[in-house]
């Protein structure tokens, strides 16, 4: 069993702060300080070049990719490092389509990412517009996965309402008309147990600077199921996907395995603040944060409910249609989130009027989440957010 | 006048260590050990989320894109950093080719690092196979620049031979018929000063870990010619090159100019270190900068000839058609390179028969040089590199 006590003082947040946004940028490891000046000085400074081999650099997006691979029940080396979520979505797309070349259609659905429908429609762009994004409604998604579609693209967590898709059962559902599922984790890697293996996932990404607390930029990343790893030819062929990146030979052949889904030098003061994240998730039980991660959620939900009963939820009610998030919708919600952050508990605001609160058991306490609604029910009860100033930057947002 | 006694106080080196790879990787400035402290501690850890707006993240790839903008000759404001240099290659090429849709040939050239040519076929491939990567030897380029090519595709110096292309020229030979030219700086950009507009480049890429020292695994970046900013439909369609990133639209619309190639969440802990850097670059007078690495690799040149007359020079005798880097040919070379990095001499290998040396007055001194030239001269004469260690290594590389 997981000590979150433990856990939660491995981070550091500012004295008198309750942090509710690691849904967007999870918090700084205390290692990271002592960890980057390693990698800068002792290795940067003194190795230079053989870093790439002394300090092991090179084999650090295969090694913390497996890391990654663990809380999101990958099997292992099948999960690697690099790039941005967005260039992985890209990657990962482009991979299946070329996996279902008679089919002409992505599925997709308003409450993904929009940088994953921006993405699919630029590599529809390049590749000549014969293919179209389709994209309905959530709750839509299920009736519209037809014998057209090449690959159903899908966030599993609302970043809006964080509700949650029902992984096993769309990826069953894309398979017995042919096509492949590919899932963006942007919200579940390190916020809840995730099975890519057993949820039969034919492509997963995501990114490691929300819940997995890798840092300010820290890099994605990519999954291919084990049956797709030595086939797909990627259209991102860079050299460190290459069989022999050192070889220097002028036709790209891929690399063994999830290999081939590396492109270029990999960003190493980055991998070295998520190293520092990943050493504290090897601490973590999963089932042991599922459970404590929905206590926590029940417990703000019901307080909530008690200090600002006029917050309509925006989340779904029952915790297993629901990731790691706990929204509410509110017509002033962008000003009510500055009054807040003004009292320190710090949550974010996405248009056009949702709360959003990010709840993880690793660096929050029950004591952390009673501050949190105490604060919001101050906050709306008394209208603290209905000054000029809240006001105007509502409005310039 | 550049005072280059003063820039390579603010490097750190080893003691007793002579650099010359910083072809591949340049060496720590010293204020980065501070900086990135202050970035992960006083941002990352207390600013939190706050620190995309407060400490200035998410500005820093225009910020610091213009800051290299001013070392590469590009007008203010067209110059962007982000992702791999891999990554911006295979915009660059995907945005020139969709300016020239009805050409089908990519011209490039057999001292193209391989990483570009895998990208253009990689691209190609998603494609749908319609056009061709024409490779040619690079004393050929000019001659295969025909009315079918759609876009050159150059490194501007041979990362073996250190040989350079005529920027300028072969630009203008590829607008006389109506082609594009994408040039990868490399080997350039912080080796010598370039100067893409006025050679009228319509894109040119770089990264900035190699002359730039901007750390491993710092960013690479873009320039967009003004003529094309506004036109160009980026097939990598990330949010952050969305006009609006935080609106959340489903459609993608390009941001203006050269903010659309942007993709993803900028790597932060990269960028501060690269900041680092860029606060020595801004001290440097760029003419300066070649006056001295010329005079330095004169006298490199000339003292290798004298210790070590065997030595092949693979790089071009003039000046003006080299680069920052001296090569020389020799059948045992990477056993020699091993055997004065044991001498604390770095420079590095590339198959078959290439030692390669990085020179550049940023850090490197007359005497420095002289060390060098002596030194390999020594482990050629005296064949120190002639140990079953060193061949072994040389064997299973």
């Amino acid at each position: 069993m997981t000590d979150f006590a433990a856990t939660r003082s491995q981070f550091h947040l500012p004295d008198g702060t309750v942090y509710l946004d690691g849904n967007s940028l999870g918090p700084m490891p205390r290692a990271a300080r002592a960890r980057l000046d390693q990698t800068i000085a002792a290795e940067w400074g003194d190795m230079l070049i053989t870093g790439w081999n002394k300090a092991g650099w090179m084999d650090q997006p295969a090694r913390l990719g497996d890391r990654i691979g663990r809380l999101i029940g990958a099997e292992p080396g099948h999960t690697v490092l690099g790039d941005t979520l967005s260039v992985k979505v890209y990657q990962a797309l482009a991979a299946a389509l070329a996996l279902r070349p008679e089919r002409k259609v992505i599925l997709s659905d308003s409450g993904n990412f929009p940088s994953d429908l921006y993405m699919a429609q630029g590599l529809i762009r390049a590749m000549g517009g014969t293919h179209e994004l389709r994209i309905v409604a959530p709750e839509e998604v299920e009736a519209a996965i037809t014998y057209e579609v090449a690959v159903t693209m899908l966030t599993e967590v609302d970043y809006r309402t964080g509700r949650r898709h029902d992984m096993p059962h769309l990826t069953a559902k894309a398979h017995s008309v042919g096509a492949l599922a590919l899932w963006d984790l942007a919200h579940s890697a390190g916020a809840f147990p995730v099975d890519v293996s057993g949820g039969k996932a034919d492509f997963a990404v995501g990114c490691t600077y929300k819940f997995l607390n890798g840092g300010p930029g820290a890099p994605a990343f990519i999954y291919v199921a084990p049956e797709h790893a030595e086939v797909v030819e990627p259209a991102l062929a860079g050299w460190l996907g290459h069989d022999a990146p050192f070889a220097f030979e002028p036709a790209y052949r891929p690399a063994p395995g999830i290999a081939r889904m590396r492109v270029g030098t990999p960003p190493v003061l980055q991998m070295a603040a998520l190293e520092t994240a990943l050493d504290v998730w090897d601490q973590v039980d999963m089932p042991a944060l599922d459970e404590a991660r929905i206590a926590l959620s029940e417990q703000f939900i019901a307080e909530v409910a008690q200090h600002a009963p006029m917050l309509e939820l925006a989340s779904p009610r029952d915790p297993a249609a629901r990731g790691a998030q706990v929204s509410f919708r509110f017509t002033e919600g962008y000003a009510a989130i500055q009054a807040l952050i003004a009292r320190r508990v710090i949550g974010d605001f996405r248009a056009p009027d949702i709360m959003r609160f990010g709840i993880t058991p690793l660096y929050l306490s029950s004591e952390d989440i009673s501050r949190a609604a105490s604060e919001i029910g101050t906050v709306i009860s008394e209208r603290l957010w209905d000054t000029p100033e809240y006001r105007r930057k509502a409005a310039v947002t």
